[in-house]
């Protein structure tokens, strides 16, 4: 990433060159594609958005969902607000079921006593005393699918299956993730004492990821634990299964719902100009799991959005569009800020006419997807152009998305982009200790903000109608 | 390390070139040579290095010196010793002060709550009650050495310094640890209630490194609790301190010493065929921190030096020489399994040929090194042309050492060899929960196995005398 800065000289010459080969055509003016261009500039030699996610994890850390850590970062989120003079710097709380972890510990008691590293999943149940069980050991969740109920009666379920690959997309998670949302369920159902699993990370360090559980609405959520392990102590647990021993675990688990706490949803504006009612929608969310301190989810992403949108504030003009940056409440225990923001927001969605979301981490950028009105492609493309010295590519133009955050809102018709990080290492830290300030690297943050700057500056500053018509959705 | 096979093939042309050359000259024979060759090409082809650190690291895990665990790990090592058939396997037992590990809270309080990763140092005492207190922050433990008596009463030492870079030779080691090693000792002296460290690593992983701590004989040992912390918590302490805050933490820990207990030194023999009273001395140390599983350090020497022993007892006849495989107890604690041996064995220490230990990890072995009678150097040279085509490298011939067990004998004058590991990730994983299993490399780990048991074989065949004449001492 060392030759980033110097990727910015050229950009003059480069995009020049772009606007005057095609001016007749091209959505955006010169002036518009050079403002762009000097964001790109700044953003590369700026360290704010370092500086943001610094200040995140020292001063207030880890930030679970409820939690008053939570609170104290909400309270961070309005003094940067008011620090970086956004125009308008608001809060939208709301109320939501508390998980505590707790504590947790757990061993294998036979063939042979070991102490395992594990830890509780979001959602789960703690154990009323001690439970000591033989396990029943399944390769992988599908298994567990075809047993039947009373069958793990008296048993603890430990659900194994692969290391998870690592990708530049993090492709394959969603799927090593089934058993960590669903796996309950089939556990419960089938009379077990609890669940183990082998945790969903592509790291073999031993720290277990932690993550939320999911329950159909209405329904109740666990009534056992539910525990991941540590890869390597997956590993471990397979070597015993594949000795054809029976293998017996002890634990005692903590974890429990605690009644309702606040949460809610850090709002900054920078008031458009000539359209201040439409509003481009960035932002990154301001809870973080526990264990670590929430660097790379997502404290990077809060800091990425704040600073582009900062760099934009710095020009002599507003954008058109109102510029908004939330930084989202409770996302981790199921995107509860996201939900209470479309359904605070849902008269006037229609004047979201476009949304993004940074929670991948800060790495490198490396692509640029869209769900717009097709209408709008070419501005969107025109977009990619200006962030291609980047090293940007262009992706779909129909791949919806946006982030976690913009689920809901997308849901409701609200126009997305992605700027896809590199996620080559997002699994070996994401919701372990491990998610701490030192793996982020200035530079390839630096590129984030430069690359959010440049496009969320022309999407806001463009007369293009990003929304889909009606017929459209 | 995946052509390592196939080198075996190219082994013989090589060797025999060699030896046809320098036939009137070779200390070894062409029938010895081809042994060794042979020895190579048979551990590069087996998995019994792995299958023994895996059946150690599996069936008895974590084995602090002095534990029930590491009992269960002695009586692990004599049921192997007597199923591959080595033609003695005795325990000799000994009793060494117990140190308990207990359990620990740490935090920083103000200027903002965050919970550390930390884990105390072998031999820190308890705090009675939670302690918290002001820090003083030390750059580095030069700077804790010019503090006055008194200096630091009511408060807790922190000292920091720069995370260990990775090399091949692991160098900087020893001066890193020195802050671990008598850093308690200044502080106590300053008047300090507890030391906090930087722990002793080349990672950014949030596990702090355990390790002992020293004192001079017939001293007391701490009376303060002493913590080191993860590179990550000591980054995010050091942030503190350079935003000029007062920075105040609080700890509980539960580590002290808990009277005598038993360990022990499990020794397996191949007796030499004609001079059996003559004693070439390989091993590991069969005690492991307790955080960890005990794989790299030194589960893995363990396995290498018996898998190697194995391989030679495998031959049609057994060496000149009595191979003898020391697993030694209670290494980590102080070397208290190699003094205990020394002691035992001191009226016989001069039947010690030649003594060399692994204990360094799994890595490749890339050079060798020796420290013998002068005499003895064309033979080690050419064993040195033996394990060549393995990728190791002749090195120093007066460089001491030949392992951390070894010490207390080549103090007494027993010559040493040590086939020195590629250390680059080893200060990742030593004395953290992260030494697990999955860490070694199977294609390494016979590397070697290979290096040693050719090494060790011709060792043992040799008629040269490795001590020095007593005027060379």
């Amino acid at each position: 990433m060392k030759d980033l800065k110097n990727l910015g000289f050229c950009l003059g010459l480069f995009l020049t060159s772009i606007s005057t080969l095609a001016a007749d055509k091209s959505v955006f003016t010169p002036a518009q594609t050079k403002t762009a261009q000097s964001l790109i500039q700044r953003a590369l030699e700026s360290n704010l958005g370092y500086e943001i996610v610094e200040s995140l994890t020292t001063e207030v850390g880890p930030r679970l969902a409820g939690s008053k850590a939570e609170k104290r970062a909400r309270d961070w989120g309005v003094k940067l607000g008011n620090e970086l003079g956004f125009d308008r710097v608001t809060v939208e709380s709301f109320t939501m079921p508390f998980w505590d972890r707790g504590e947790l510990q757990i061993s294998i008691e036979s063939p042979y006593q070991q102490d395992l590293y594990g830890t509780a999943l979001g959602g789960a149940a703690p154990s009323e005393d001690t439970i000591t069980a033989p396990i029943h050991y399944f390769r992988d969740i599908n298994e567990l699918r075809n047993i039947d109920e009373g069958e793990l009666d008296g048993k603890i379920a430990f659900v194994d299956g692969e290391i998870l690959v690592k990708s530049q997309t993090g492709g394959g998670y969603s799927q090593a993730n089934i058993k960590r949302r669903v796996g309950w369920q089939l556990a419960e159902k089938a009379g077990a004492k609890a669940l183990v699993i082998r945790s969903v990370g592509s790291d073999s360090r031993r720290f277990p990821h932690t993550g939320m559980m999911s329950k159909k609405e209405g329904d109740l959520w666990a009534k056992i634990p539910v525990i991941a392990v540590s890869n390597p102590d997956a590993d471990h647990i397979r070597r015993l299964h594949n000795l054809e021993k029976q293998i017996t675990i002890s634990l005692q688990s903590g974890s429990q719902w605690k009644g309702e706490r606040e949460s809610g949803n850090v709002i900054l504006d920078l008031v458009g100009s000539e359209m201040p009612d439409e509003i481009v929608l960035i932002g990154g969310h301001l809870d973080s799991w526990d264990l670590g301190t929430g660097a790379v989810d997502d404290g990077a992403g809060v800091a990425i959005t704040t600073a582009a949108a900062k760099l934009i504030a710095d020009l002599p003009k507003r954008p058109k569009r109102t510029i908004r940056v939330v930084m989202f409440g409770a996302e981790e225990v199921g995107l509860l800020g996201a939900f209470a923001y479309a359904k605070q927001h849902e008269a006037n969605l229609t004047n979201h006419v476009l949304a993004t979301e940074s929670d991948f981490g800060a790495g490198t950028v490396w692509q640029l997807v869209s769900n717009t009105n097709p209408e709008a492609n070419k501005a969107i493309d025109e977009i990619a152009q200006v962030v291609a010295p980047l090293g940007i590519v262009r992706g779909g133009s129909e791949e919806p998305g946006g982030g976690p955050d913009i689920i809901p809102m997308a849901a409701k018709g609200v126009p997305t982009i992605r700027l896809k990080q590199n996620g080559m290492d997002y699994f070996d830290l994401h919701h372990t200790p491990d998610d701490t300030l030192d793996k982020i690297d200035r530079d390839e943050l630096a590129q984030n903000v430069a690359a959010f700057a440049a496009s969320i500056y022309l999407a806001a500053d463009a007369d293009v109608e990003f929304r889909k018509l009606e017929s459209d959705n």
